[in-house]
């Protein structure tokens, strides 16, 4: 059996129950160094465990694949949930390669995704419909990127952007809130989470006009608000609308 | 204190640890009707329970500030995640116009989103950018969903949409479909996903061109693939591009 675990942002007070059965049901543990070290070493006693470096991602489910075709109870670690840019897609891919998809059971445990987490720190930035962009181009072509953010800013999504700090472009980030910015007014908040949930956690709000590239670093969730989000003190508040119906307060 | 509890998609075994202490540490639970029956009787013994139907949200809102700003714990549950098509910002809104923005304490506790459950029962279908549209048209015109949904599908975003059917309007769905099917081919895979992980779950997988709107009730969440999603076996995957840059499998 193989399963794609969710750990949620990395804080065991949102590591749901199924995740942590799964983790504790599993022979091998399989995941990226960086999110081993979210799993609590209660957990990994007397496992075996095989970690690699980032871009190793291919390497670690095939190893992952060897181990439950072996017919041991493999785990494979992601942060967030599994199931969003993440190691799910990858495993069936693999599975499907190697002639393995009614051989090897596999099982998708969904946990708290790196932007509802975000979210949750901001205030209530995603009320309304939404749109999650990654800005890594490693998988992607930029210019399908560009699209994407132009689409639907013009659609007046809240945007959610993962990865929006690349090690080999500086200036992916900047590029894209140009591109929000040609149809979004210059106070709409954005939103900066790093590290959510974890002990080391930094919440910035600015707007679109004001934010500081610098600030972001791989470890950052940006949420850019849409022409209806407002501060509501401190907090990100995208109105659902109920004001325009009923009398709120 | 107030608190937006997220109960996930309603098995105890995705409620992850904060939310069971937000409820645990709770003196009221405020809540819709149809989500009160989410949470175990052994979570509410003791505790004083609001509940309304279905359009009481604001009521139920106004309520739990008022047992906040009486010092009581208050906790407001939602399905799936408190800030996706939930309470966390009818909360704050409400909070601003009583003037209550600094004298009552309020946390979001985020959690399992329903789109998150329902993808990970369908396999890996939001490996890549997503967006989420809500079909609910009570509180947004028709048209502006329509014009996401245009977007979005120019944009190639795998689609999550909420609130596929609608009791006034029994056409909205087929509607949607039809804009997403202008630029999507009548192969793309869709999925939905009817009360999952609840004991009564279903989960069908079919394609735009053979969608049976019939098969959706309110209880239900869709997802539509990109123009690269496919099956895989018998599960939706959109591919994250591994296979353009690596030998996968």
């Amino acid at each position: 059996m193989l399963v794609a675990v969710s750990l949620g942002p990395g804080d065991e007070s949102l590591l749901p129950p199924a995740a942590r059965a799964a983790l504790e049901r599993a022979e091998v543990v399989v995941g990226y160094k960086g999110y081993m070290e979210l799993v609590s070493s209660s957990l990994l006693e007397g496992k075996e465990v095989f970690s690699t470096g980032m871009m190793g991602e291919v390497e670690r489910v095939n190893r992952a694949v060897d181990f439950a075709q072996e017919g041991r109870d493999t785990a494979v670690v992601c942060s967030g949930d599994a199931g969003i840019y993440a190691m799910a897609g990858l495993i069936l891919e693999t599975l499907e390669a190697r002639g393995l998809l009614d051989k090897v059971g596999f099982e998708v445990v969904p946990g708290v995704p790196a932007f509802n987490a975000a979210a949750a720190l901001l205030g209530a930035p995603l009320m309304h419909d939404f749109a999650s962009v990654s800005l890594s181009d490693l998988l992607t072509p930029w210019e399908t990127i560009e699209k994407r953010l132009r689409l639907a800013s013009e659609a007046d999504f809240v945007l959610a952007v993962y990865n929006p700090r690349s090690k080999r472009r500086s200036d992916h980030l900047r590029r894209a809130l140009d591109i929000v910015a040609r149809v979004r007014s210059p106070e709409t908040p954005v939103g900066l989470v790093k590290r959510a949930y974890r002990p080391d956690q930094e919440i910035f709000v600015t707007t679109l006009g004001d934010f500081d590239s610098e600030l972001v670093d791989m470890q950052s969730i940006l949420i850019i608000g849409n022409s209806t989000t407002r501060m509501a003190g401190e907090r990100m508040l995208t109105p659902r609308g109920y004001h325009t119906k009923y009398t709120v307060g």
